[in-house]
């Protein structure tokens, strides 16, 4: 309950009203945690849910207070959370029927930034994204669908993860554009996001096959994006370097079918799925109705059906230009918004700041792909987010590549079959690893030939004066991936610390003692690659 | 050139120049065809092309003299079909911009049924079915947005594939609703159209896949179809008992899914999509327009986008539904249409007539289906066409089952492996087979076992007074699944003709002689059956 109560407390002290449309008595929020399993997998987690998806019990207002209707049951990825065991702590403000990406139009305030409250906070699912990024939820969903599940996550410093177009169900989900939304999660962490994404997704797909080897990512120059705010170009390089110090393989890509199709989003016909969605609610006229969003709907009453399939056509040939320069790579990675604008400067131009906003977010959803938006450093002490972009159903990929930018990668010392070139390498390429060097460990070791399939040698540390250095690489991969290759180790392989000659040590590959009882010492050659060699 | 000589004496003497806009000078079609390779597989067809496909040297129409022009190259499907050894004879009259199912929406003329001139022809093929009908060309090009490609096969007594959309490629091809125009194909057999379609299909998907046993056919009870013309319930019922006859498994259905939808093809906003193709051409205004063509297509301007978005939505909704009632059928029984008009009943109602044509056809494409129409007898001396429409990619096996309609069934005497039961039996059935009957052989014969995996008997004639009869299944399978079995028929079983204990004889399954030199005589069994239950 300390969980609870510190989550309650942070509510209080940040004096942020407008981050909640409803939010739950803390009682009743610590009733419900003390009812739960504590063996379920979410168990303890509090989450915030945008105010366009159905919480039973409180009432649906997609930011309109006089569209609410109280739902009788929780939207399926609400009770599929809760059902794993967390708990909703209350709803969240956004851009009124989800139709923005500064996070101002809303009847119930203009959410301010987490960090800097006279810039927004990004929208549309503004509330959930400042709620994450304050502590006052370990995650939160929102909706995406021009970008409002990345851009308020680059605005406030947290992880936006946008999975692809049907993976979770959009059931209770009061539409924007129904063909295109998706329920996204926000969280402080990736972990964190992927954990509670496990339990959201129903349809997970299957992941395009791809061959072992390092993470292939699309990099357009800066140059080709347009105006950036000051320093962001850099900052985006920067992220493109720590890549490729990762070990991933940067290539060029021009953005411009991506750029083209983020245009059609709002200047096309599509905008006209958001008065299937609303509009007739919107031509009633109410007075809490957004003006800037209530413009942007009706004015979509009158687009013309031909134009739509005239656009579906232009769009589809942008998307396969789109998806022909992606070719085999991984991902895309982009800055997740062109710049960061200030409260005051959106209300100068609401329209014209929003669009901009969603240069390269709004095409992702157009392109049926998936996306995760990370935080890569700051700039002027705020933060600044990129995107990782990639083919439907490689959400987990995204998170996988995005890791290299959020955590410092391992090291791994082989001996043998994981050796470049020995027959479990690619099991090492395809966990994102990335050679770094050749050395020896220190001259305390003995290698023995066990009697595994396939062969390996088994690494012993000795007495004093009993040993030699052995041939050994040193491999650096993100720490979740070592964390993987551990949990999947077969007997008789063990991972431990291994002295190398420099007198640093790193995990490396050892053996258990019996297995080396009946093995031969292959010491005298130096490494398994002589010993190989030998044979 | 007999052939062509043949076509065209046909063509003068039917007196239907309606039937051509633009019809080649045998000469060149001569000089053409004497060029071709005799080995291609096409060699010697001829084949007519909607006048709303691209074929070099001719101007495309689309119906409309004033909106031609003259392609410099070919469809894809024509350039298929032409490498392939086929040779164009002309491009074929079509309701305009095949925006009909009458076939007397053109300039160029109504267009006569083939077998009753006072009738309609049906369209918007109408041109290519009447032609293929009349033994003008071997079998023609069509297209197929609401039935187009269908329902002039019905009216003209001849078979209409229509493939799944996409299957074949549409570019050159003057769109009526881009997003569901599919080209067909008119012949006067199954096996003529089958072999241009195998010429036509670049990407012919994966089928669902299938168990094997008998077909499973869905048939609506002919009261849930509404209205038809006189004597048609019966001639729909008596097509559904032919199937059953032939072993189909037949299953209720209701179709109310599927009227429903045919209802929005043109009721809709989907109608939008022929204002993209052509609408801005039509705005211009041409004396050469059919008012009732030019009434739709500028009609559908002003339809709205968000109406689209909502009509989609339902129009999901409705396919589930239909694609749920359909389960695991291999394909749904109708009527190709409701019922035959003349042309003077079209002339009084010209969009009445029409949208009644389309009740059963408008929802195939919407629904995303494959689809083939082949005749089944005739009522009042007219032709009467059904339909069986199936899941995508699934022309061929729906092409299976209409054979059961278009051909007498062959019989085949199974004496080992391929009796019920045993473990070859499943060729049968996937083959679309049925059992008749269990009998004998006449009693000259006698079996043995063969060293065969799997193990089989050897049937062999013998002299008079040294045979015996042996145990036999009697099944029954479309002609050419027997062809295909017996392509198949690996050493050293054959077939041949066998005498059965009635004194009829039937083809049926022998074998080789060298292979029961040193195989057991098993004949004193009586059967394969009894021999195996006794090891």
């Amino acid at each position: 309950m300390h969980h609870i109560r510190a989550a309650y407390d942070r509510i209080a002290a940040a004096d942020r009203p407008e981050i909640w449309i409803h939010l739950r008595p803390r009682a009743e929020v610590e009733a419900e945690a003390a009812a739960v399993d504590p063996g379920l997998p979410l168990a303890g987690r509090l989450f915030a849910v945008k105010g366009n998806i159905d919480v039973a019990g409180l009432p649906t207002t997609a930011g309109c207070p006089s569209y609410a209707y109280r739902p009788d049951r929780d939207a399926p990825v609400v009770a599929r959370l809760r059902a794993a065991g967390a708990v909703v702590v209350g709803t969240t403000n956004l851009d009124q029927f989800a139709t923005g990406l500064v996070g101002t139009r809303s009847p119930y305030g203009a959410v301010r930034n987490a960090l800097a409250p006279d810039r927004i906070s990004g929208g549309s699912s503004s509330g959930s994204a400042v709620a994450v990024a304050l502590g006052m939820a370990d995650f939160a969903l929102g909706t995406d669908t021009a970008g409002s599940g990345r851009v308020p996550a680059a605005f406030n410093g947290i992880v936006g993860l946008k999975p692809t177009y049907g993976a979770v169900p959009t059931q209770g989900v009061v539409p924007a554009c129904a063909s295109l939304d998706c329920v996204t999660v926000f969280a402080r962490t990736l972990p964190e996001a992927e954990r509670a994404l496990a339990h959201m997704v129903t349809d997970a797909g299957r992941p395009p096959s791809r061959s072992p080897g390092p993470w292939r990512v699309a990099v357009p120059g800066a140059e080709g994006l347009g105006e950036l705010d000051p320093g962001w170009a850099e900052a985006y390089e920067a992220a493109a370097g720590r890549l490729a110090g990762a070990g991933a393989l940067l290539r060029p890509l021009d953005p411009s079918p991506f750029l083209e199709a983020a245009g059609m989003l709002y200047e096309g016909a599509f905008v006209a799925e958001r008065y299937t969605a609303v509009g007739e609610f919107v031509d009633k006229g109410a007075p809490d109705l957004d003006p800037t969003v209530a413009a942007i709907i009706a004015g979509a009453r009158d687009l013309p059906a031909h134009r739509l399939y005239a656009d579906r056509t232009r769009l589809a040939a942008l998307r396969a230009r789109a998806l022909d320069s992606l070719g085999d790579a991984d991902a895309l990675l982009l800055p997740t918004t062109p710049g960061h604008p200030t409260l005051a400067e959106v209300a100068a131009d609401p329209l014209g700041s929003n669009a901009r906003l969603g240069r390269f977010t709004n095409s992702t959803n157009l392109f049926g792909l998936a996306a995760v938006a990370v935080p890569a450093g700051t700039v002027g002490g705020l933060p600044f987010g990129v995107m990782l972009i990639g083919p439907a159903h490689t959400e987990d990929r995204l998170a996988r590549i995005a890791t290299l930018l959020t955590e410092p990668p391992a090291r791994l010392a082989v001996v043998g079959a994981h050796l470049t070139g020995q027959p479990l390498n690619p099991q090492l390429l395809a966990l994102g690893g990335r050679y770094v060097d050749t050395t020896t460990t220190a001259a305390e070791y003995r290698l023995h030939a066990l009697a595994t399939v396939p062969p390996k040698p088994g690494l012993v540390h000795v007495p004093d004066g009993t040993g030699a250095p052995v041939e050994a690489e040193i491999w650096e991969l993100p720490a979740a991936a070592l964390g993987a290759l551990v949990a999947a180790l077969p007997r008789p392989m063990a991972i431990g610390s291994v002295s190398l000659a420099d007198g640093t040590s790193v995990p490396g590959f050892l053996c258990e003692p019996e297995a080396t009882s009946d093995a031969r010492d292959i010491t005298r050659y130096g490494g398994w690659r002589a010993y190989i060699a030998s044979l």
